[in-house]
């Protein structure tokens, strides 16, 4: 009953039209040598374009401009090293509204810099869950400001909801697929909450590293894995899923498919060499999921999320 | 009067009707980082994103398609070790023609590899003006396959014209400035003879290595001043103008501006981490120019043309 009541709660051309303005129109580009490669055809969502260099900008944006007045003035506040601080950060600047990010002290130099750069008010705490939550409860305390998770946040979904919803528009017919990274799940469940929605024949795919796959192992035994410190180069993916994503996801994906190392490294480097644009790790794995899996995809037309594109230039795989 | 008849015999309209379904249509990328940082409007003309990595494809079509049926069955050939050779190749084997490229034996690997993907039939030679000429010449001989130079040919001059005359169809308006970077000059000379006709207010500046300044150099003592073995990271322009390049330079460029190779890193730097897209070193020379001469472009409306995209990622220069 929660899902349902959850589903209908889920309005994704309001929220376009709220957040419309806001985000960047990504991009939808294809590549005939990864066509070929695939025997498939491939539509490639570029959130690596979007504002602070990933999709969380428009969950972020689309919290914010729910917010009423009175906890605008207070501001928002969220843990996260990744990309969502950034894009909370920058949306949150764009509004005058203060944003209070809690990082962890060992967070890399270049995440630090872009949060400060887009005027978040940045606490360290030590690199725990503990650590983080404690620190993120003082200054909820202490300021009043609204904790917008990452993604276990109905409005965070709702704004992810509108990077496939915006895909649909681009394209002139439905795809038979779109596959979509999951970490903790908020552009999955957006993704199938779109697809439900406004293409019903499309299957949800979710690419997640083998090395992070407590998404796999939750669908596989049908309750919420947690993920414990997991080792993978997609360090957008290695969060739990959330109580309100798993349902989401649990109930509509399609499957979920898992991919290793070594190809999420080799399909990035073939995006990077070949359409010359540059996407993290984490926008990699749904393409390294079908080059992994081909017969899943053979002949099939395909919407692939490229998530981001926050990377360390002077750190690469390669 | 060798000029006149020069601009009359390079018809743009018409070579965009011809090439205009081989080439691709790329996007005017803008960026409101780097617009902020250098006080301007700028939309950057993604020839990245063109087949085979580079403008090069559109000269390279155009000569192709131009050839009677007799020469189209002997094929072309052409020297270059760099992105003219890949683009011929691709453009010759899109219409069943043999290519035959002279390449220096030092070429790098990658760039070996692509003009064999794309079918070229390679002939080594020794890493000399003197040994190419030569190779070249006994290859013509044999084969009777028609020469395509890389930039000091009519057809290939046309060809390139038609990247700005593209990017004016995208625009709204004319802008006040085209910045292109200058190697042997066949890019630049086509964007004058399209800035020429179809947007007179239009200035079009050169941008060019500080280590390879032999177009600045040619433009002060106004007479063609050879490139003679340049050491610059931006390798596409280490050649000299050619005879047909350079009156047309002489006679109609703004100006020349030149950029330390400091700069065109930081600048390649910046797209890549801001813009999120691969450009190679010879492609960020107009925007160093514009980092290094900030006074020039302040306030103005600007075409920024990234030349290409071809780089080796394993070996960046940061």
């Amino acid at each position: 009953m929660e899902n349902i009541s959850l589903h209908e709660s889920v309005r994704i051309e309001e929220a376009y039209a709220r957040i419309g303005n806001e985000v960047k129109k990504t991009p939808l580009l294809t590549s005939s040598t990864i066509d070929k490669l695939t025997n498939t055809r491939i539509f490639f969502k570029c959130e690596n374009f979007q504002k602070a260099g990933a999709f969380k900008y428009r969950g972020a944006t689309n919290a914010i401009l729910k917010l009423d007045k009175t906890d605008s003035v207070r501001g928002v506040c969220t843990h996260s090293s990744g990309n969502h601080a950034q894009a909370l950060a920058l949306a949150a600047q764009n509004h005058n509204i203060d944003a209070y990010i809690v990082m962890p002290e060992n967070a890399p130099l270049v995440k630090i810099n872009a949060v400060k750069e887009y005027g978040g008010k940045i606490t360290f705490c030590k690199p725990t869950l503990e650590a983080r939550e404690k620190t993120l409860f003082h200054i909820q305390k202490e300021t009043g400001a609204t904790f917008i998770h990452p993604y276990n946040n109905i409005d965070v979904i709702e704004g992810q909801a509108t990077c496939f919803y915006e895909t649909l528009i681009q394209l002139e017919d439905k795809p038979d697929i779109v596959v979509c990274p999951v970490g903790g799940g908020g552009l999955l469940s957006g993704t199938i909450l779109a697809a439900k929605q406004y293409s019903s024949p499309t299957r949800v795919i979710a690419a997640e590293p083998l090395m992070a796959n407590d998404a796999w192992q939750s669908l596989r035994v049908q309750q919420l894995v947690p993920s414990i410190d997991p080792q993978t180069i997609a360090d957008g993916l290695k969060t739990s899923l959330g109580s309100l994503t798993w349902p989401i996801i649990q109930e509509n994906v399609f499957t979920i498919l898992t991919a290793s190392e070594d190809s999420i490294i080799r399909a990035m480097f073939l995006v990077w060499e070949r359409m010359k644009i540059v996407i993290e790790p984490s926008a990699a794995v749904p393409l390294a999921v079908i080059l992994e899996h081909p017969q899943v995809f053979s002949k099939k037309s395909v919407v692939v999320i490229f998530s981001g594109g926050n990377v360390d230039l002077k750190n690469l795989p390669w």
